[in-house]
C-alpha cells in the first residue's frame, strides 16, 4: 500500500516556486465560488510524524482566503468533551456549506493510537472505525465533499525527518522523546495505518496517500487534489442547481481528468517516477544459475503446498502483467511444481453472457476452490481497474468503487485462511517491443500477437498510471502486489516461485502458531 | 420497532380474492419486463418462525412465472461450503440482470441464531452484520434491487399460530420441538432481531416489517410492495437506459406513490388500523387522582434524577405529537420536578441561517448537554420524518435515509449511557377540533393557533402514516417510542412522568450492575 509513497518523488523549488502564484489565485478563485455552494468541504490531513500534516494546513492557511477556512486540531478531550459522545467535537466543527475545513487527524486519532498501542482489541478497533466511516457517509450523503491525505514517510526517511527537524532551531521544538518512540514502533503504525485505510476508504471519501518527504511535492499534490476535487464537484453542483442534479455525482470527489496547467503538467513529470520506472529491470539470471535454482524453488513450493493441503490451506494466485510480459509462462513453471489434482488454472479473458449479467466479482467467486487447492488467475479481477478503467468499459463510478470492493473480497479470502499471492509482470516498453516483434516472426508464435496489443501499446502511460493506482489501493499485508521485473523470463520466473513458497511459509507458519483457527476466520473481517 | 406489526391487521378472504388475479397479472408482467432490464432483485425473508416466511416464498413461486424466478433456502453448511468463505454460497446465488431471486433468510440466519444462543459476543455479531450490510451494498451500488422482509408475530401470536399448525395434518411437519423452544426463547429472539434492524437497515436496502399473522395480509403486502418497487425501479432505470440514468436512482427502492388500485386500496383500508388508531383513547385521570398522582411522579422523577446526576446519567427526552396535544403542559410538569440548574428545554422551529447552512443533525448534536443533564426537545430531529416529509421540505431520498441517520446518532447517545425517552402525544382529530376552537376564543391562547395548525390538519391521514413508519423504524429497546394517550391532559402528564421514573430506574439499575462504564461506552457502538 505505502510502496507507492515511498518512490522519492520531489518538484524543483525553482519548479514549485512557478506555478504556486497561479495555483494560489485559482484555490481562492474556487473559495470565492465555493461560497454561495450547497455543499461544505472537509479536508482531513492524517499519517505518519513527520510527513508534512500540520506544516501542510498551515500553507493552505497562508495560500487561502483565511475567511472561509476553518482549521481544527484536536487535543486530548477536554472535561466537556469527555462528557458528550465522542463525535460531538467533529460534528461541532463540520463546516457549514460554502466553507471549506481543515482537520487534523482528527475523529481518526484516538482510536488509532489506542490501537496502536493495544489499547483496543482489532474488534474493537473494527467498529470504531466503521463508526468513522459511518460519520463520513452520512456527511457524503448530505452533499459534504470529503478529502483525507494520508501523509507518509518510508521508516528511513522519518528517521532522516526527524533528524532534520531536530537540528532546525526554528522547528527543534516539534520533535520529542514521544516521535522517537513512536519512530521505533514504525511497523504497528504501518500495520495500524493500513487496517485503517481499508476499512474507511468508503467510496465517497477514500484515503490518498500522499508522499511526505519532499515538501513542495506534498504541497503541490495536496493543492492541486484540492482544487481539482472543488472545481469538479462544483462543474456537477453549481450554486442554486436543482436538487436533483445536485444529488447524482457522488463521483465529484474525484479529479476529473485535468487540461494541462502548470501546476499539473509538473505532477505528471513526477508520475513518470513510479512503482514501475523504480524496479530494477536490469535483473537477470543465467542459464546455470536457472538450471539449478527452478527446480530447488519447485521443490519447496511442492513440499510447503503439500503441507498446506494437509492443513486445509488454499492458495490464491493472481498473475496480471503487460501483454507478452511471460504470465503464461511463469504460471506453466509453477504448476509443474504442483498435483494436477491440486490446482487449477483460470484464465480470465471478456465475461461471457451469464457472466456478463452479473456483478463483476460474481465470476470470481464462483471460482473459489474448496480447502486446501491451488486456483492461479491469469489476468483477474483486477481487470476492473486495468483494461477496463483505461478502455472505458467500466464508468469512472464503477472502477473508483472498484478498489473497495475488491479490497472486500479479498479481506474475505484471507481472513478465511486462503493464502492470497499478486503479481504484476513488468517489462520495459522496449522489451516487449522486442517481444511482439519476434512474436510476429515466428510462425506458431503469431497468434499469440494482436492488433490489440498493439493498440493497448500505445495506452502505456495510462496504463502505468492504473498500475500505481492499483498497487497504492489495493497492495496489503496479507494480500501484497508483488512486482516481477520480468524483462528476463528466468529470473522472473524465479521471483514467482520464490514468492509463493515464503507466502506459504509465512501462513503455515501462523497457522502453526495456533493464531487461527478456521471456525473463527469467517467471522472476522481481519485477522487479529 | 415491532409495534406496528402487532395490530392485527387483516384482509378480508372476499377482499383478497377480488384483487388477486389482476395483481397476479401485474406480477407476471412486470416479470417481463425486468427480463430486458440491466439489474436483479433480490427478495430476503427473515423473521419470526411462523409468521409465514417459506409460504410466502410458495406463494410468490406460484403467482409468478416460475421461469424468471430463483428461490434459495439454506441448510447448515455442506462441506463444500464450509471450506469457502461464508458469503460464497450466497454470490453464487445472485440472480443475474432481469431476474428475481427469492432468498429465506440467507446471510442472516446463522449469524443470527448463533448470536441468540450467545455464540458470538456483541461485536462479533455487530462485524458478521457489517459483512452483510457490505455484500449488499456491493450488489445495491452495482443496481440491483434489494428488497428485505422481516416477518413478524407477537408473542401470543406465535404461540397461537405454532397451535394452528400443529392441528392442522398436513402442516404439522413443520412444527418441531425446536420451534417451541425458540418460541420460550421469544425476548431474546426479539432483542437481536431489533439489533439486525438497525445495524442493517443500510439506505439501499431498508427491512420492511411485516405483521406476518393474517396470510392475506402479509401475502398482499408483500406482494404490491415488490410490485411497486419492481415498477418504480424500472421507471427510473428503463431497459437500455443510458448507463448514467440507470445510476441516479438510489431511491427505487421505495414504493413510489401509488395510484389508486384495488390492491393498494385494500392495503390502504388496513393502514387506518395503525399503532395511533390502536391507542386505548379513553384513558382519563381524576382531578383527585391527579392531585394525589402529580407530586407523587414528581417526587420520583426527582430523586431518581438526582442520583442519576451524581452519577453523571444525562437524561434526554424527546416530546413529539399533534398540534394542541399537549406537549408544553406536559414539559412543564416534568420540568418541575427537576431543578433549573439541571435542565434545558430546547424548542425547535424552522432552522435558523447558521442551522440550515448544516447537516440537519449538526444543531441536535450541538444541544447536547454535560454529563448528568437534562435536555428536554420540545420537537425534535424526528421533524425530518414528520413535518419535512409531509410537506415535502425533504426530498423523499432524505427523509428515507434519514432513519439510518437517526437510529446511528440515537445509538451513540445511548451508547455513551445518555437515557433517551421518546414521547408522542396523541390526540384524537376531535379532540384537537375542541382545543384549536377553544383556543380560538379565548383571548390569551389566541396566539397559539395559526393558519399552519388548520393546514396540518387537513394532512391528518399523512402524518398518521409518517408516525406509523416513525415508530417502525426508530423504536427499539434502548430508545424506545412511547405513545401517550393525551385526550385527557392529566393522564397524559402522569404517564409521562411514570415512563420518565421508569426509564431513569432502569438505567440506574443498569448502571448499579456495573454492566457499562463510561470509557467502554464510548467505543461500543451497542451495548452488550
Amino acid at each position: 500500500m505505502f510502496e507507492t509513497a515511498e518512490l522519492g518523488r520531489a518538484v524543483a523549488k525553482k519548479d514549485f516556486e512557478a506555478v504556486i502564484p497561479g495555483l494560489r489565485v485559482e484555490l481562492v478563485d474556487l473559495q470565492q465560488r465555493l461560497r454561495s455552494a450547497g455543499f461544505p468541504v472537509l479536508v482531513l490531513f492524517s499519517g505518519v510524524n513527520g510527513a508534512g500534516k500540520s506544516e501542510t494546513i498551515n500553507l493552505l492557511n497562508e495560500w487561502m482566503d483565511p475567511r472561509w477556512i476553518e482549521s481544527s486540531a484536536y487535543q486530548p478531550p477536554s472535561d466537556e468533551e469527555r462528557e458528550r459522545p465522542r463525535f460531538w467535537r467533529y460534528w461541532r466543527d463540520v463546516p457549514a456549506k460554502g466553507r471549506l475545513g481543515l482537520f487534523l487527524s482528527a475523529w481518526y486519532s484516538r482510536p488509532f493510537l489506542d490501537h496502536v498501542y493495544g489499547a483496543s482489541s482489532a474488534a474493537e478497533y473494527e467498529a470504531q472505525l466503521d463508526e468513522c466511516a459511518g460519520f463520513e457517509r452520512v456527511l457524503a450523503d448530505d452533499g459534504a465533499l470529503i478529502l483525507k491525505f494520508w501523509m507518509h514517510l518510508g521508516r528511513a526517511q522519518q528517521k532522516r525527518r526527524l533528524k532534520a527537524l531536530e537540528k532546525d532551531p526554528l522547528q527543534r521544538w516539534r520533535i520529542t522523546e514521544l516521535d522517537w518512540k513512536h519512530w521505533r514502533m514504525y511497523e504497528r503504525f504501518i500495520e495500524v495505518a493500513e487496517q485503517t485505510i481499508r476499512a474507511t476508504s468508503i467510496p465517497q471519501a477514500p484515503w490518498q496517500i500522499v508522499e511526505g518527504m519532499d515538501p513542495h511535492y506534498r504541497s503541490l499534490t495536496v493543492a492541486t487534489a484540492i482544487r481539482d476535487a472543488v472545481s469538479a464537484r462544483l462543474a456537477v453542483r453549481p450554486p442554486n442547481g436543482s436538487k436533483l442534479r445536485r444529488r447524482t455525482d457522488p463521483d465529484g470527489a474525484v479529479p476529473a481528468e485535468r487540461a494541462g496547467d502548470a501546476a499539473a503538467a509538473i505532477l505528471d513529470g513526477t508520475r513518470r517516477h513510479n512503482v514501475l520506472t523504480d524496479l530494477d529491470m536490469r535483473q537477470t539470471a543465467s542459464k546455470d544459475e536457472y538450471a539449478e535454482e527452478l527446480p530447488r524453488q519447485q521443490g519447496r513450493v511442492n513440499s510447503l503446498f503439500r503441507e498446506a493441503r494437509e492443513r486445509g490451506v488454499s492458495l490464491v494466485c493472481v498473475f496480471e502483467g503487460w501483454d507478452a510480459s511471460g504470465k503464461g509462462g511463469a504460471i506453466r513453471r509453477l504448476t509443474r511444481a504442483l498435483d494436477a489434482r491440486d490446482y487449477r488454472v483460470i484464465p480470465i479473458a471478456a465475461p461471457n453472457d451469464e457472466e456478463a449479467a452479473h456483478h463483476y466479482l460474481w465470476r470470481f467467486w464462483r471460482q473459489l476452490r474448496r480447502s486446501g487447492r491451488v486456483t492461479i488467475f491469469d489476468r483477474s479481477w483486477y481487470g476492473r481497474v486495468l483494461v477496463e478503467r483505461v478502455e472505458g468499459l467500466a464508468s469512472p463510478l464503477e472502477w473508483r468503487r472498484a478498489y473497495s470492493e475488491i479490497n472486500q473480497f479479498e479481506r474475505q479470502l484471507t481472513g478465511f485462511g486462503i493464502v492470497l499471492v499478486k503479481f504484476w509482470l513488468h517489462v520495459t516498453p522496449e522489451e516487449q517491443l522486442r517481444r511482439f516483434e519476434e512474436r510476429q516472426s515466428i510462425d506458431y508464435k503469431r497468434w499469440k500477437i494482436t492488433d490489440e496489443d498493439w493498440r493497448n501499446r500505445e495506452k502505456w502511460e495510462l496504463y502505468e498510471r492504473a498500475v500505481q493506482e492499483m498497487v497504492e489501493r489495493t497492495s496489503a499485508l496479507d494480500a501484497p502486489w508483488t512486482l516481477v521485473e520480468a524483462n528476463c523470463k528466468r529470473s522472473a520466473r524465479l521471483k514467482v516461485l520464490r514468492t509463493v513458497a515464503e507466502a506459504l511459509e509465512g501462513a503455515l507458519a501462523r497457522e502453526g502458531d495456533g493464531h487461527r483457527s478456521g471456525s473463527e476466520r469467517s467471522t472476522k473481517k481481519k485477522k487479529a
